[in-house]
């Protein structure tokens, strides 16, 4: 392995993402937290700790021989979210807001990976900076810490669509134009686009009366939905903001859960072939016959028709695009309704969006391939290529899928598995605080439902938890590479 | 497809079937149950009429080409179980002991699925002979209804290996030797000697003062523990019996789940090639690993190391061998052991045994798969095979075994989906439910934990965890071909 390069692009990455920092600095001074709250001093110094550390790694490990391929790209990948999280969960500690590091380092891996799954049980005792990072990270998170380096400094190698690859979620990763430095700008301006596009209309909604929400609110709601996270900033989430917020942001949560592909299609004016994608016709299908089912089972528990809709496309919205914002609390719904809901975890929305879940497009391709066994069964000799919107899909993509599919359940089961050594939690919760974590989602059922917070597990389930959310965001590959042995021996 | 040679096969099969009646028969004659009791005259009605239908069904349908393929040995084998389950359910509405026919059907399928999931609220009121049969249906069911009819009759055709690989569980089912027939033949009488041992052994730890077991009782939780089933005749299970009765019918419970390949080569004095197969070390390991885990998680509930360790060894051995026998109620230990527990579930025991579950074999070929998936991320030319103790596996069971791990977990993501409907059923539940059904256990946590019945549920979810169990038993393709809607198509 080229350990050089890896080491350079590590080093590159943490001095940027130091600058990041510059934002919530900015905040703390606006709102004059200084003095004797310690968030400005705690951000200052652990950007320029960062900048600083991240100059002199890539400085001492020039890149001499810029070769990459695939292996490299999933170790840079690992090392700069283990080291950003680590980063990030710094200022929370320091300003003694999170004391604990095992729990700030929950808190900012939850951020990061969009999760949304929060330590904190009063929220609303953080600064306004604080929050604001808690939701920026989000933000940063949503489209991949990496693929915001790769926009913004010069190219490192011609082959960084390796890292672009094992950042990006679903399983058809495509360079939209030639280079990857392009497609990540491309991929970042609709981002930045569509999330000021929700910034405005919450704000411009309190202008007009509509809407509860100041500059302050849009911004960090705006980052929550964008990054699909779901870090709010109220104790109760979105239900004391107005419909007309909770309609914004629901449908911008459905938004983000589409694949940027259909987005950048729309914009080049290829408007048919961006509504020629099954992947999005199953994901809004899926969307409004569960709003339907869910709306009919908890009709009796509302009094009005307007709200049971609004807080069940809400909620279904929430969870399919993995963001984790509430309206209610969906943990005293019916059965039915909660089974909907952990289906729709494990969904997850489109491929190439910020969502987490296994990918819309992933299930479809799963379906197929279920069909083409049925008929092999009966017709052992006809063996046929699977086509997704009329273009063959290769048997090495077709495999990944059902390889990943497997790998999935083997670590939720791992995982629920490992949570069962808690004295205090039952099954539902475990399995729900699993699915939640590992699809990125944030709160779960029962002890982790939308009231309640993660901040009784154990510290050793905080750490397993943790490594599902960065299972779920970098889908599985890189993290369990870089554990592996075999990576590390020397003839590979 | 050859329809004469599937309905030829289907008439022969329940002729044959109904001759199985005349062990309840007799049994019924011996208490002197008829009279005002129904149970004599409702197992010769049935039996009389289904032999008769059974004939002229195959007399109608003369086998005049025996050509047989894959999707004829399906549909036979579906078409079966299918009828023998509706057969074996009229003596239980007949006689008026399970009036309902849908709650007939489900203890029926639950029987010859040797599933052992039960609707009964009170087991102790059936007669002698209907609980003989109830438990009869496991002793038939475990070898496989069909098995036992191609033992018995004239083989109907050279390629019935068609009809024996699609009814065995297990990814390889190899010929023994050469022909078919043979190898049912063996499978039986491996299969009958290991019951009449457990039978003697209960039988004579009664004679000597250290078992509490009669020969009914000997025979009947011996028929439960060699088709892995666990229907008892005690509302307490086993939990009544002495600890010798357990620790016999604990380990013969183990033994049941073994590869009967196994047992084969030992007969034939190939004892190194017997104990070189890795399913079977991995299938102990777990055994042993669990039982050491439950054990030290249980230890201060109980008065005593003995007794703690003989409920810990009973229960894994009755859960991962899919049986379903219980000396303790379960649901009540904490959710460490209950998570181990769903676990065995999953995993079940080794292939080409009565049990069900996943399976050993393929687990071990899922993690082969996975760790050359990783392999090939690193290196993307190297495309290596996978080896099982030393032998190639062919790529076709390869990716077999991942396809039918995938609709597994999808299957099972769906039966909880449809058993959400309930109104009175929680999230764990309807889990352990389905997984309890599907892999052919009996016993769930909680609500259909080993102290309740599915009584509970509706019709809807008794159908649907009926065929969850049909399912599980003839590992999907037969029942899911049979069902779909191209295979009933003319031009295939």
């Amino acid at each position: 392995m080229n350990k050089r390069i890896v080491l350079h692009i590590f080093g590159k990455i943490i001095s940027t993402v130091s600058l990041l920092l510059l934002l919530p600095i900015f905040v703390a001074v606006y709102y004059g937290e200084y003095g004797n709250n310690k968030s400005l001093l705690s951000f200052a110094v652990v950007a320029i700790g960062s900048f600083i550390l991240g100059m002199i790694i890539s400085k001492i490990f020039p890149a001499k021989n810029r070769t990459m391929f695939a292996k490299e790209g999933f170790f840079v990948v690992t090392l700069a979210w283990l080291a950003v999280s680590v980063i990030g969960a710094l200022p929370f500690v320091i300003s003694g807001y999170i004391p604990n590091f095992i729990d700030a380092f929950f808190e900012t891996v939850s951020g990061f990976t969009t999760t949304g799954a929060s330590i904190l049980t009063d929220v609303e005792s953080l600064s306004k900076s604080m929050l604001f990072w808690r939701s920026f990270t989000h933000f940063i998170g949503g489209m991949g810490v990496i693929v915001f380096v790769m926009a913004v400094i010069p190219s490192v190698s011609d082959r960084s669509i390796h890292i672009l690859r094992a950042e990006m979620p679903g399983p058809t990763v495509d360079k939209i134009v030639p280079r990857a430095k392009d497609t990540a700008k491309i991929l970042y301006i609709i981002y930045i686009g569509l999330t000021l596009l929700q910034i405005a209309l919450l704000y411009f909604g309190k202008v007009f009366g509509v809407g509860k929400m100041g500059l302050y609110d849009s911004v960090v709601h705006s980052f929550g939905t964008a990054g699909t996270g779901g870090f709010g900033i109220k104790a109760d989430s979105l239900a004391g903001y107005t419909p007309y917020d909770q309609w914004v942001v629901g449908i911008f949560m459905v938004l983000f859960g589409v694949n940027f592909n259909v987005f950048f299609l729309l914009i080049i004016k290829r408007t048919l072939s961006a509504f020629k994608s099954s992947e999005l016709w199953v994901y809004l299908s899926v969307i409004a016959v569960s709003t339907g089912l869910i709306t009919f089972n908890i009709l009796d528990m509302y009094k009005t028709g307007a709200k049971t809709v609004r807080d069940a496309f809400f909620q279904v919205s929430s969870i399919i695009s993995t963001t984790g914002f509430s309206t209610t609390d969906f943990d005293l719904w019916p059965t039915f309704s909660k089974t909907i809901l952990l289906l729709l975890m494990i969904i997850g929305a489109c491929g190439g969006s910020t969502a987490g879940g296994i990918k819309v497009s992933r299930v479809i391709l799963i379906f197929k391939i279920i069909k083409r066994k049925l008929k092999t069964l009966v017709h052992p000799r006809m063996v046929k290529g699977i086509t997704v919107d009329k273009k063959a899909v290769d048997e090495e993509t077709v495999s990944s899928a059902a390889t990943y599919t497997i790998i999935y359940f083997l670590l939720v089961v791992l995982i629920v598995f490992i949570l069962g050594f808690e004295k205090n939690f039952d099954i539902e919760s475990n399995l729900s605080a699993t699915l939640a974590c590992f699809n990125n989602i944030g709160p779960g059922l029962a002890k982790v439902g939308p009231t309640s917070s993660y901040f009784g597990y154990s510290y050793l389930s905080k750490i397993v938890l943790s490594f599902a959310m960065l299972l779920g965001r970098l889908e599985i590959f890189p993290l369990l590479l870089f554990f592996s042995p075999s990576s590390w021996r020397k003839v590979s």
